[in-house]
């Protein structure tokens, strides 16, 4: 199997499990476990191929992602009460799926328009949609808006596959290097609380208080 | 004019219905209503088609499903203070509309595809769709969070519609059948409370106890 | 440049404003900045070109869309400490954002089918879309249900635009008159505080006390 398809099953999987962990702190049934786990999993690639033009989307065109993404939520629904904390595996999982994710984006993005900016956009925006789409669902607060960088981990790995691509590097290396990359931003941040200094810190007042 | 296009219009008019009663429920004015109606009404459909690949979408294709939402809102803005419970109304109307998608999602996922887990995933998210976006938009709690058996009715109907089609009954029995049970099984769950019972219920702590 | 691509580029550039000035209320870091810039930028034309079958969509064909956004995000970045009121600041962007889309949608959904009610639907989602995706993302209270008009400015516009190009005016005089008027419509609003009156107001009471 290519090792492009090989990541994408990876970030399918990941991201499916993290739904399903999510399913399983709002204490859903098994269906709800299947739903959560089936969006987060094939939400992002479905974005990506939408954007692109590349319908329809890569789970109507080989359904064994969505057998993948039954078979994670089963196996879920049955183990994750022996987890001690889930929302900590939740959180580890997603950054395994986001780094899957970006490098798959960036390089369907690049292969359908040999353009870096796009690889980058789409690297990102669809590394982070299955995540952004679980925690609106699920009513969890949004990894969009922790402290700890997020988009910044997609950000530094869609542009190390791009920059890895745009250098020569063979598809292998470029993806090995875009994966860990992101992976080490996202994992650090979640280690070792890293994050980026913002600006000039003020928060935002009430609207009706501005009004 | 053939079943399908009937079942088609008439899960557009009760979803609008539903986005209406949101609109009434939240005193928006009457172009709130009209907005929430149509991205009800039309939201399952649209991300169908663009799924599929089938766009531009129905209702860039035939306008007719516009008026249809304008319409409906126009009713209800109109008579929805009459109505005792408003919130009642909505979910069966809801569960109408549910029944009605599910089995136009996988009629137009195996008609596109001939794959069964398509058409039964396709059924699924276009049903739900609508009701997670009124939700969404409207700021009420999300009928996929509620305890009693939403998701499963559309799995359910859109199984039994695509279980029929592939042992060769007639679209109209397919039909018939699948929206019966997808009516039957979330009808029962709001008038008798059914559901599923969960595997090992733990509730999820919150994010900042667990990091 | 032709008027279109101009108002396009304007209406990209005032949304990714509004997305950034919302990453500065919650306090993100820069990339933060760039995520939900883009994302409110780009969002509703996104929305607009897949709907319509136009994909990929505009920012995959012409990447400098993209580049519109990582430059606001960074002048927001570096002055938004200095604007007294950042929410003020973003809704009459976001006004103008709207003005820009509402006509734009509609210019597309027009060429792309010749029907005035797809013309005006497509103004209208279009427009509200990117705003919507700002608040659901940024977890704002969405814009949607704020009490004063704001898809009605959208509706007025996408109407006032579709009339009179279908009265045969040029281009550039349907889309000033279109802008002009979602503009003063929703200005109107911010500033003295219209509303059009809902017809027999009764707040929607809580689910639990319903069921």
């Amino acid at each position: 199997m290519p090792i492009l398809e090989l990541t994408d099953y990876a970030g399918v999987a990941v991201f499916a499990a993290t739904g399903a962990l999510a399913a399983s702190r709002k204490e859903l049934d098994i269906i709800g476990f299947l739903f959560l786990a089936a969006a987060t999993g094939i939400g992002g690639g479905t974005f990506r191929d939408v954007v692109l033009g590349a319908t329809p989307v890569f789970w109507v065109v080989n359904p064994t992602y969505l057998v993948v993404c039954v078979a994670v939520a089963l196996v879920v629904f049955f183990t994750a009460h022996r987890v001690e904390s889930r929302y900590r595996l939740l959180l580890w999982l997603d950054a395994l799926g986001l780094s899957a994710y970006c490098v798959m984006g960036a390089a369907k993005g690049f292969a359908a328009t040999g353009s870096p900016a796009v690889a980058v956009t789409t690297g990102v925006l669809t590394a982070s949609f299955g995540g952004i789409l679980r925690d609106l669902l699920a009513n969890e607060p949004s990894v969009l808006l922790r402290r700890e960088v997020y988009v910044t981990a997609a950000l530094a790995g869609a542009s190390a596959f791009t920059t890895a691509t745009v250098a020569g590097l063979p598809l292998w290396a470029a993806s090995s290097i875009g994966m860990g990359t992101a992976f080490v931003v996202r994992g650090g941040a979640l280690r070792f609380g890293w994050s980026i200094p913002v600006y000039r810190p003020r928060p935002g007042r009430h609207p009706d208080d501005v009004m």
